[in-house]
């Protein structure tokens, strides 16, 4: 099997674990996944919890993603309306086979146009919010995440790791997945129908 | 209540999940918590996962902290012999208020000594490596977290965000953590005794 390369994009405010749930899952796998950070320049980037990452990349020198992941955070905020992310998401969307989204992430996606005419899911306190950047998306109020063939979006926060997880083995099988959740010594929730939160949140 | 400082230790080599697990949640509650990222020497250090973060302190330059965490990851194998940074352990463990592992990150505490005579746990796939290196400590084989009072330990990677929640909710009250976890979508394991990773890893 071919190593996939997933491109995770960061932009100031990116919520924390949107970003390194889905990694601790995809970085354990290298030969499988090779997983690089990139920004509109390469560089340390500040989460919405303000510690920093890096950007390996800035989106002009970014490698060719099989696999894209657009996380969200407050950040997300400003960037429904940055043209340039925009653009470059619909251009990597377009050649990527899986392109997937965290909780706010979705209207990044959607104000990128990608998600016309698909179902997708997202953070379930922010729903209506994110649902207004896509008025031609089939927005599910309950799920854990919706795979939709080449777009695979999920709820809030710690849902990309179930996600994540269903990515893995989607495209590794679902042995690996399985030794991946075991070694992080979580409880997958493999169940995309499973969401507690949207009743939480007054969705349903 | 007086904001507390958050110290999370970084090297090369950290577990992804360990850190930004806990962070997410501790991060999302300014004024209760600042979080700072230290590191030998200030600036990039790459995860276990390759992806880098970048410390705000060196050990040198690391302002008093409250709460101190210590993450795992296959860097502590070297780590373990590294005097530097476990010296700077014992001293900011004597200071600090509250005293946090996840996974093999406990090993770190018990070669910094602070362990002795206390309750812990760790990571359930790499116990024995763990145990080895803390002969005095009380290891734990099945727990999701165990607080000693100062020191409160956890098992492996996910098992972080599990034990970050409990001691905001020890600190702040269990509503806080409670709201924090629904920020989250996350469902808390509020059990410490809930391990099924114990018997999955042939400890018990």
């Amino acid at each position: 099997m071919a190593e996939r390369t997933l491109g995770v994009v960061l932009f100031p405010g990116f919520e924390l674990l949107d970003v390194f749930g889905p990694l601790e899952a995809f970085g354990g796998l290298p030969g499988l996944f090779r997983v690089v950070l990139v920004a509109e320049q390469s560089g340390p980037v500040a989460s919405a919890q303000r510690v920093r990452a890096v950007a390996d990349h800035g989106l002009a020198d970014c490698p060719r993603l099989d696999l894209l992941l657009v996380p969200g955070g407050i950040g997300t905020r400003e960037e429904v309306e940055n043209r340039t992310l925009l653009d470059w998401l619909a251009r990597r969307a377009a050649e990527a086979e899986i392109v997937t989204s965290v909780c706010t992430g979705a209207a990044l996606l959607a104000r990128a146009g990608v998600l016309d005419g698909r179902r997708a899911t997202t953070n379930k306190a922010f729903f209506q919010w994110v649902a207004d950047h896509g008025p031609h998306v089939a927005w599910i109020k309950a799920a854990r995440w919706v795979d939709d063939g080449k777009f695979v979006t999920s709820s809030g926060v710690s849902a990309g790791i179930d996600m994540a997880l269903h990515v893995i083995a989607r495209t590794c099988g679902r042995e690996v997945s399985e030794n991946v959740a075991r070694a992080m010594e979580y409880e997958w929730h493999t169940d995309s129908d499973w969401d507690p939160f949207a009743k939480v949140w007054g969705l349903v």
